[in-house]
């Protein structure tokens, strides 16, 4: 049978079926397509941290999903190298974070994405910035 | 009464009993000390991604807690600015990880740290850097 | 006589009269504002690397004085904390390199700027971020 | 003829010979090897910024080539992804820097390094850290 490229949504339903902490957070898909993701969760208390605000490692992770889903909508795996996030704003429980990607640069073997994370205000709650490394195999075999 | 300046173990005590996130990680604190702070956690399934290996914020949540115990050990509430991560090695069910962090310099208002994260083997899981701004609030009121 | 804050300009030129390595660069001001500072130079012999393309301490000390114009535009002294950058594209001897700064974010002693190089055909030669600590002191005394 | 391998010097020597920038700084070589390279420089006068101190694109130009060096030692070209920088300390004319590389992770097709910069009383002046890309192509042709 010829060889067929996965669309990106394929690909994420494929990813998301595996993710579990993506599912823990409770990460809802309101946008992907290629090079592009845009995710949504709530905040719940099991993610505060010891000062009562998102731990940032929730804020973190959201952001590091929507990367994953964007930079491998392609069905080429992808690997993260050097991420960087920095918080502008804290969030509290029961607010609900956006994360969307943007894509900066596309090289032959890398790439560079940048991921705003915003709460339902429309106020920037983390900046994450992402290289990756494109490496020939696929996300999905077979 | 004069007021007292808490030890590290009774800030990081503090902050670990509103700390939900840390404590569904099931962390464990192995070493806390002024400017410094040992973790260890085991990777359970509901912390990998759609890889089958930890999802990168959980390793980054594990070394933003010992950045955060270690850089507020002094009472001084201290902010995350900019952090960053690269992950050598992936990191699997079971494993163990340990964070260990490392004081680069402290300046009046701002500090940085290294935290390394490796697994059980001693191979390193995860590089990471923080720079945090020190407020001149305290971590625990009265 | 009254205390009067300085113009983005004035503190523009005042430290632009002391910053030699600027100077050798041939950094021309296009543009400086409230948090904001465009600049320009060329890619001359001597700033050539190994590879024959301008050297990566060049591209960054570019996006460097443009983000220190532009963060110490209030006349209150700021210092960089963090730095970052990526190289998208190379730069050639004979290329025309321009630097624009964005805020992304400011608080009363931190803020967060983006700073976009590009080359005179509109391609990014570099991506750079920046975070910096805002003193109390003034760039200009008295 | 058989294919050699040049030394880390050989190729060192090559990229110097067409490095600018490098000698425009007055680089001394202070040790080269596999994966490793320490330099070493003095501030000048047209080296330093608008406060007086040295440049940060200067700071950083120094750990950029100390890492160019290192990462190219063994003959295979590589290529910066991603370059960050902190500054505990400033430095002033007529101070003597040296930086110095540090390997944390070698993969295939990516290395991530470290480079600290330090006066001549040993403190340190820039944290840097790297992450390269190692292509297939060679730095020497023929």
């Amino acid at each position: 049978m010829s060889e067929t490229t996965p669309t990106p949504r394929a690909v994420l339903d494929h990813m998301m079926r595996h993710d579990h902490f993506s599912r823990w957070m409770g990460i809802e898909v309101l946008d992907i397509a290629a090079d592009y993701c845009k995710l949504r969760m709530q905040v719940r208390r099991e993610m505060l941290n010891g000062f009562g605000i998102v731990h940032g490692g929730i804020t973190f992770a959201l952001a590091d999903s929507a990367l994953a889903f964007a930079c491998n909508s392609d069905g080429r795996l992808s690997l993260a190298l050097d991420l960087s996030i920095s918080y502008p704003r804290a969030a509290r429980e029961g607010e609900v974070l956006t994360a969307e990607t943007s894509l900066r640069n596309k090289a032959r073997k890398t790439a560079l994405y940048d991921v705003l994370v915003h709460n339902q205000a429309g106020e920037a709650v983390a900046l994450f910035r992402g290289t990756v490394y494109r490496t020939s195999r696929k996300v999905m075999e077979g």
